[in-house]
Formats: structure tokens, sequence, C-alpha cells
């Protein structure tokens, strides 16, 4: 049933039935993911893979997002940019879930709309909502124990959601669709254990590839099984004890996944947010009285348990561990006021001056506190004590980051690979998107 | 422990310290591997792939067997010669795990060694060992957990035989050796949910790009975890519930798992074979007797009841879906005397003269009998019936394959691509790997 249903509702899905917000949500979503790309293009984890992979390259259809208008094959570019997109740990959140949905389902809906040509703003759209909503729904419905047995949900589901995307770009019709949700499906890549390393974010441009795969074969009439998600056997049982799917399934299109996207304000594991947001509030305290991170005796965080399961790395020693420490995140906030990728190099995570006050902070877990909570005491050294009680950190679905602080975070990023006017030029193009004729011509523009 | 110990033992293993049933054993598998992936080129679940993913093909550096001399890029190479070596259902199996260990670790490697260049017979097959045992053993370690929850354990394993395989190729040393087993072991390809599809071959060709790509990555440095297989939250524990992994580590190099391989001598699944070894030796008695399958009036097997289970199809409707048939698989041993792939062609399966037969057959499940024995029992319209029991089908480990046999399944398979004489020159080639001063100019002869 759950598959079927999945295919027919992507290959049914009309533009007009987008309701604006969805379609406000995906266009930002694009946006959001475009500046992650671009920001992470020059990301020793996507160098590296990309000159590893260079010897496989095929015809350049595709563009390898802030490769000074590089390009490859579809596939290439689809695991490129998902790396990319993903490496500083800054796009995006489906909070119910914790999957970070635009990923896998736009480096390959991208890639794949450059090689076909002649798809438009709307075109991609439509296809990007129905990869997400597919993707997002089928991760409700193995959700939770499909992340606590060890999962990355990101990218499991996001081969799915990738091969519906391009599927529905593809304009597969419903049976082909459901083949192309099997062979993504049975590409289960993403295991917990990589978080931390390379292979985090690899997960992501590889569910981009597993779904462009999928549908590619499937348009071409390869077969999987018709029930690959609900068999006793298929997916939704083999990688998870809870489901949900069916249910989930049934509220496609009447509750939209996309419109509960929320945008990271800073590059890492979203538990660690409310500290970070406090620290920064703390921060423009402190500056206005004149009190500097030297001044800083203790700091103490409560938290809620998931932070310090997560993100309790007392002493990181790279970026890509800083992102698993709610310390080093709480250092940057108190003593640089910032969050950025820049606070995430590896030169300032073993710098002495947020290494002195990251010592200096504790943290207890406190179950009732939410996961977008905390409470921050400083303790200064001529004796008075600054509080904060964050209740909804910034990018939660309270506290959505607004258009200019999405603005703001994608400046910030694609400035640095294209410059100030470039970065400009790109983001006026990207919140270009439905009105777009080509969207190969929008990539080749960035 | 499990991933370093791995690591280590692949990493320093030298063709020398191989023991001459081992080499003997990978040349076998080798050259049976060729056979069944020309013999598989011409399949549509290859073609079709091979069609649909064209448009992604990079450097021509890798053959593709059975396509007239065709290149393309290492990783398609791997792709599609794993798939059509696994397509009939003809490889071979490590019986212990039912693993068809050479598809993802042979797929791998050739084409990887055809586009490094310089590698010679000895240094293939050292990698070769290497990634099998590695592959062997950590399916040992989740078996039969593993297979139950419904993981197609040929391509999940072999993922990481292919990245050992490669990596050893690339001469890594002990780190990326981790991190590449890491990597692989990440991308967990293969439901066996997909039985009977064009999926469950894509599998195998899958694992080798996995298993390729992930070696490739690691040489460059790309990090996984270094706990990537036993980590609490690793591998093992994520995909199966039973675990025995340190143990059949620990024994690596001391029991070789590839002596233990099995070569298919029908192409379907290899819990049908007593019945088809059965069934073709009543054939040749009818015939020495003059009898023809218009006297059978009832046929009746007992088997394990794993053959039910797994291959219960009582009316297939196509070749794919006879490999799931042990009621297939017993009319063409009776009316043919033959079960190769042309008896599993679609217009076979559905021709009246097998109908007639198969419909005629009833099965029992005995938990009394062996996976690979069967009692069978035939009733002829003049009243006489003729029993088989066959204690262990050919292809067993008690009653394995002789060369000749080998040599025959080898040369019905690729006269049908390179003519009889092509087929010849394809099989001294093949059976002299182990003296080959260039891997690639092997293949490119083939």
């Amino acid at each position: 049933m759950a598959t079927e249903r999945v295919a027919s509702w992507a290959v049914n899905l009309s533009y007009a039935s987008l309701p604006p917000e969805v379609v406000q949500a995906a266009v930002s979503s694009f946006y959001n993911w475009v500046g992650c790309a671009l920001g992470g293009a020059s990301h020793p984890t996507t160098t590296i893979a990309c000159e590893a992979l260079t010897p496989f390259f095929g015809k350049p259809t595709s563009t390898l997002l802030g490769h000074k208008g590089a390009r490859t094959d579809a596939s290439h570019a689809a695991l490129l940019n998902g790396i990319a997109s993903h490496v500083h740990d800054y796009d995006d959140t489906h909070l119910a879930t914790i999957i970070h949905p635009t990923g896998p389902v736009a480096s390959a809906l991208l890639a794949q709309s450059e090689a076909l040509g002649g798809v438009n703003g709307k075109d991609f759209i439509l296809a990007f909502v129905a990869g997400i909503e597919a993707e997002c729904k089928l991760g409700l419905g193995v959700w939770p124990k499909h992340y606590d047995i060890g999962w990355h949900i990101t990218s499991t589901v996001g081969s799915i959601g990738a091969a519906v995307a391009v599927g529905k770009l593809m304009r597969l019709e419903r049976t082909p669709m459901q083949h192309a949700i099997s062979i993504a499906a049975t590409q289960v890549t993403g295991l917990r254990e990589m978080f931390g390393t390379d292979t985090k974010s690899f997960h992501v441009g590889r569910a981009a590839q597993n779904g462009l795969m999928a549908a590619v074969l499937a348009a071409r009439g390869y077969t999987g099984s018709l029930q690959a998600i609900e068999a006793p056997r298929g997916w939704a049982r083999v990688v998870s004890t809870s489901n949900d799917v069916d249910a989930q399934v049934a509220s496609l299109g009447r509750e939209w996944e996309i419109a509960r996207n929320a945008f990271k304000p800073f590059p890492c594991g979203i538990v660690v947010h409310p500290v970070i947001d406090g620290c920064i509030q703390l921060h423009r305290e402190m500056a206005k009285g004149g009190v500097t991170a030297a001044d800083i005796q203790r700091v103490h965080v409560r938290v809620h348990p998931l932070v310090l399961e997560l993100t309790g790395k007392k002493t990181p020693q790279d970026g890509l561990q800083a992102k698993f420490s709610v310390y080093h995140g709480g250092a940057i906030g108190l003593v640089l006021g910032k969050a950025g990728p820049a606070q995430y190099e590896d030169s300032v995570v073993l710098s002495a001056e947020i290494l002195n006050v990251r010592d200096k902070i504790s943290a207890t877990a406190d179950e009732t506190l939410g996961a977008d909570e905390t409470e921050i005491t400083v303790d200064l050294s001529n004796g008075t004590t600054l509080t904060r009680h964050v209740r909804h950190a910034i990018g939660s679905v309270e506290v959505p980051m607004t258009t200019a602080q999405l603005e703001d975070k994608f400046i910030d990023q694609v400035s640095l690979v294209l410059g100030a006017e470039g970065a400009l030029r790109a983001s006026k193009a990207c919140w270009a998107l439905q009105g777009s004729e080509s969207v190969g011509e929008l990539a080749k523009g960035i």
C-alpha cells in the first residue's frame, strides 16, 4: 500500500495544487541549500572527494557549485554538491525527525535538471516538493526507532526522496515510480557511527546519487519490489521497529512537511543551538557593559539530556569534532559573538582564547527543559553573575529565521566563494527560482 | 577491534602466505565469475542498466565483459559486470552464509585493475583473496539474523569485501584501510524483498561500486569511523542481532573461507539444486527406458523446509520468478534433462511442455532432510514409480563441481557470446590468471 500510495500521490501532484506557503518553503529551502553548497564547496571533505573521483567523471552536464563553473556528470554533481551542502552541518532540519531534507533531494534534482535541460522553476519546485514530502513522511513513519538503532535518517530516507523528486522530474508513471522508490529504498546508506568524520556528509551526497540512479533505472523499466516499503521484509520493517508508515503516508498533501522545515542559524548539530543562541546574546550584553571574555570565571549551562548525549564532546580536536561539542558552541558564542563556518575552523577550535573559555563551561542535563531550551549562568571576575533563559532557540518553529537572517547567512557563505557582488547576484537568482525559465541557466549563473 | 583487525590482516597479507588450495580456489572463483559475467551480459537486467546509465559514463578505462570490447569508467564497469555476473543466479556460494562472494569483489577489482594498469595475476589474486576473506568472515559474524531480518547478505558484506580488495590492490596502509572498510560499511545495500526483480542483481553491482568508491576515497585520506564494524552503533549491531564478529575475524588466515566457495551447477537459488539434480538423473533414467515427459502422471518431492520458504513459487510468470520456483526447477530437470540459463528463458518458463509437468509436481517440507538433500517420486502412466534420493546435491561441499564441469559451464555460457573458439581462448586465459603479467590485457582479450 505505502509504496503505491507515495508513488501515486507524487505522480498526480500538480503545481496548481501547491499552497503558496509550500511554494515559499520550497524556494527558501532551495535558497538555503545553494548557500550551504557554495559555502561547503572548498571544504576538504568536498575537495578530497572531488579529487579522488575525478578519474570517474563523465560528460560534464551538471554544475559543481562553487567550483568556478566546473561541471561533471549528473551523478557526480549530485554527490559532490550533496557533500558540500551538508559538510558544515549548516543546512536545514525537519524538526520532527531531525532529517536534513533538502540535501539529498536538491542535489539530485539540480544535477539531473541540468542534464535533461528544459526544466523551468515550477517543474523544479514541483518535483522538489514531491521528493521532500515523500522523504519526510517515510522518515516520520520509521521514527524514532530507526534513528535510535543507529541509522542516519537524513540519507536513508534521503535516497527515497531523491528518487521521487527525480522520478517526478522525469514524469514517471505510477508503476515506474514504485520501482524507483524500491531501487532507492534498497540502498540503505548511512550509519550514525560516522558522525564526526568525512563520511557523515558523504551520506547526503550518496543518498542523492542513490535516488538519481534509482529514478534513471526505473525510467527505463528496471524493476524492484512494488511493495518495497511495506512488505513483511520490506524497508520499513528491516530498518526500524517503529512503524507508522501507513498513517504518515495517508497524510500526504494534507499536512505539508516542507512547511515545517527550519533553517540552521549555526553550522552544527541543532541541539547545540539554544546554548549558542544564549551565549551570543550574553556576548552582546557583556560587550555593552565593557566586559570581555577574560572576565569570565565560570559558565554553567542547563540543557535537555539529548544535548549531552549527542554533543557532549569536551575537548574537540578539530572543526568536525567541534560540531559535536556544546562546550565549543558556548565558547564561540561568548567569546566571538558569532557561530558561522569560520568559527568552526580547526584554528579557531584550537585557539587559546576559545580553549580558555571552553574549559570553564560545565553542563547539566535537565529533563524538564525542551530540546530547544537552555538556561545559562556566567560568573564574572567582578563577582556579578549574568543569566539567560532561551525558551526557543533561533531556527526553531517558534522563532524561525527571518528572510533577512536567511539572506545574511547566504551572503556570508557565498561572498567567500563568489565575492560580494557575485553573492548578491546569486541570491537574487535563487530567490527568483519560481519564475526561472531554465534551472540549468540559473545553476550556470551561480 | 574488528575493523582494525580486518584491516591489518588484509594489509599484511602476502602472496607467499597463501596456501596452494587458496590460490586454486581464487583462480576457480575468478574463472567461474568471468563465465557468469559473460553469460549475463546480454540479459535485459544488464542491458537496461547499461543503456540507462550511458549518459553518466566516464573515461573508458575498464572492460564491460561481453560487450564486444566496449569499455567505460571503472565504477560503471564494476556495476555492470557485477549485475551481469549475478543475473542468472548462476555464480558461486559460500555455503555457510549463502553469500555469493565473487561478484562484488571481482567486479570492483577487475575494473580498478584495468583503470590503474600494471596489475599482474598475483597482485590480483592477493587482493581478491583479501576481499573474499573479509567479506565472508564479516558475513559469518552477523549470520544468521542479518539474513533473517531481510538483508541480502551478498551485497551488504560484498561492499566491504570489495573495499578491502580494492584497498589491497591500491596498497592502502592500515588506517586508510580501516576508513575504506568504514565507508563501505555505511552503504548497506540490499533488501531480500527485491528477490525476483532486476534489483537483486543490481545489489551485486552496486556493492562493487560501493566498495570501489570507499577504497578510492580512503586512499586520498577520506575518513570514516575507525570502529565502523564493532562500535556500539556500528555496522554489526545496526544490521544484525547475532554478533560473532570478533571470533570470526580472529580466524582470518587460519581458516580460509574461499576454500569453502562452491560453484553453482544451475542458475537459480541453491536450495533448488537437489531437486534439479535428482530430476536430471531421473530424466536420464527415463530416457534409457524410453519413457518421456508425456508419461509422467504425478511427481512428489520431499525437501528441506527452507526450499519451500524461499522457492515455493507455484506459477512463475517469467525467468526471474522461475529461479524461485522448485516446481519449475523440477520440471526442466525431468523434461529437458538440463538446467542452464536457456532453461530459464521466459519462453521456456511459459511453454506448454514445461507447464504440463510443472503443475503435476507437489512438494512437502521435511525437517529431517538436509538443505542439499531431496527424495523424489515420479508416478508414470504405465503404473510404475521411479524414485531418487539425492543425499548431497551437485555443487555442495561433499559433491563439488569438477574442473571439467566448471569448464563445461564456462564454455556453455561464453560460446553464446564469443563463439566456440573465443570461448576456448577465454577459458585458457582465465585459467592462466596466476601467471598473467597484466590482468588488464587479460580482460581486454576476453
